[in-house]
């Protein structure tokens, strides 16, 4: 946070040749992405990366690196065997959540684990790259960015977890903590549904596509659940980028979020100096950030 | 907000025949909602609910009562016109708005005000039965509900005023404050836009039918404007109810917020007592608090 800081009045001072009567102008979003550099940006890691894929588009999803590692390793392996290929998607509850797997249970998981441990939160670690918010949090004590992951942190208590906002991924369960394996997917497709947070295992977000998931029409039944399998939308593949053709995969870039590039756009949403706002907020929540995508030029 | 926490020890005290050595367990939202009384529940006024009928189905809005007078008298006005009617829906911008009006500013506005000065927030009066919430917010030193309205106050500034949340109705402008005239008009459709609170006059709520704005097709133009007309979503009728025979009428409640069963069902939602959640928030934030609907009986 301490470099954000020093990064956001080095961007300032480009406009240091103004007339100091002028008060310096904090740049917008668009004249914070304008100035980035290349190294600002980061690719995908084709490795964690998941291609899902249905008839409405392609939904490009990474899964975190620092959170949740058997459940990583295992839905990779069940998307290596193609596991999800031909399944669909089953739920989708308005303002909360959209959801894939097997509505039937009818199709074993092998060569995966079929439950794993609740990996809720992790260890927090001093020596990760987490960018904090300056205005603080209602669920947790510290909110910030760790790799393009909003994440909520307790340093006293000694845990750092991923926070459910718009477009994180997270593994289904059961009542049980560790009922879950990764075999059924949900992403978040309404307001940050914040009192999951701590309560299940959360694997990744999307980085691109959630137009086709938050689309989709909503299920009339219980919780969302479509009430006939022919509402259900059919998974044509769920791959890892890894194993996709180079060809088909979706090239995109990441703005890094350790970056003083990132802070100054956190502070350029904090406080809008776009002409169309009279009174900036002065704060931004968690799941107000956005974290910038773009196509990785030819 | 006094009365509330009364209330919810009222509804705790019907357990209170269990052994002493038993604690107090606090009821689930579906408790709350199973113990409420028909006094807890209150009728539509039809002179301010909207019925927007598109081909998807019927979206019901209630226009707020202590918010926005003019707005909401020339939005009445134009809907007992039908000036509405035959225009469509023009933007839908993912994980933020769906936007209404007239696409080619073709139609023009007659017996109602072509602009109106801006209504961005109300007069703070102590009078008014604002159930408030007790864990704060990031953008407001004071938020809770009046009247079913999502509302955000600063007592020392003398200010009320409505919040953006998922089905907030809010009355598009450009950069002047005076530019709105309720002709164009959106619902938020994503994570709780505040930064757009006291910036853009907010004229009511979603009561029903959210599913139907929500699930459709992201605009694929600048802000999320459909590129093509034919794109567009058409809007059959919107009236008043008040205009509309009984039998077409929508006939729903909504649960009153300035009683004991509301603020017993803010607690249930701040913490969690259904047999899934494991560790509750113990906090909620503004956007997160439902307030239930449900169709009136015959």
């Amino acid at each position: 946070m301490a470099g954000g800081c020093f990064a956001l009045l080095l961007l300032l001072g480009v406009q240091a040749g103004l007339p100091a009567e002028t008060p310096a102008k904090a740049p917008t979003m668009a004249e914070v992405l304008a100035a980035a550099q290349d190294s600002d940006w980061r690719e995908l890691d084709p490795a964690r990366t998941l291609y899902l894929d249905i008839p409405q588009g392609r939904v490009v999803i990474e899964l975190a690196a620092e959170f949740a590692p058997l459940h990583r390793t295992n839905i990779v392996a069940l998307a290596r065997q193609g596991w999800f290929d031909g399944l669909s998607i089953n739920r989708v509850q308005d303002n909360f959540v959209v959801q894939w797997g097997d509505p039937d249970n009818a199709r074993p998981v092998v060569g995966a684990a079929q439950r794993l441990p609740a990996e809720f939160e992790a260890i927090w670690r001093e020596d990760l790259q987490v960018t904090w918010l300056p205005d603080g949090d209602l669920y947790a004590p510290q909110v910030g960015f760790l790799d393009g992951m909003p994440v909520a942190g307790d340093a006293v208590g000694g845990a750092l977890w991923p926070a459910h906002c718009y477009g994180t991924l997270g593994v289904g369960r059961d009542n049980a903590a560790d009922s879950g394996s990764g075999a059924e997917l949900y992403v978040v497709i309404g307001h940050a549904p914040r009192q999951l947070d701590r309560n299940i295992t959360v694997a990744g977000r999307v980085i691109s596509g959630m137009e086709w998931l938050s689309a989709l029409p909503r299920g009339r039944g219980a919780l969302g659940f479509y009430e006939s399998p022919s509402e259900r939308i059919p998974i044509q593949r769920m791959r890892v980028a890894a194993d996709v053709p180079e060809e088909e995969r979706t090239p995109l870039q990441v703005l890094r979020t350790d970056t003083a590039t990132f802070s100054a756009l956190i502070e350029s949403r904090r406080n809008r100096r776009d002409a169309w706002y009279l009174r900036p907020a002065g704060v931004i929540d968690l799941c107000s950030v956005p974290v910038p995508v773009r196509r990785k030029s030819p």
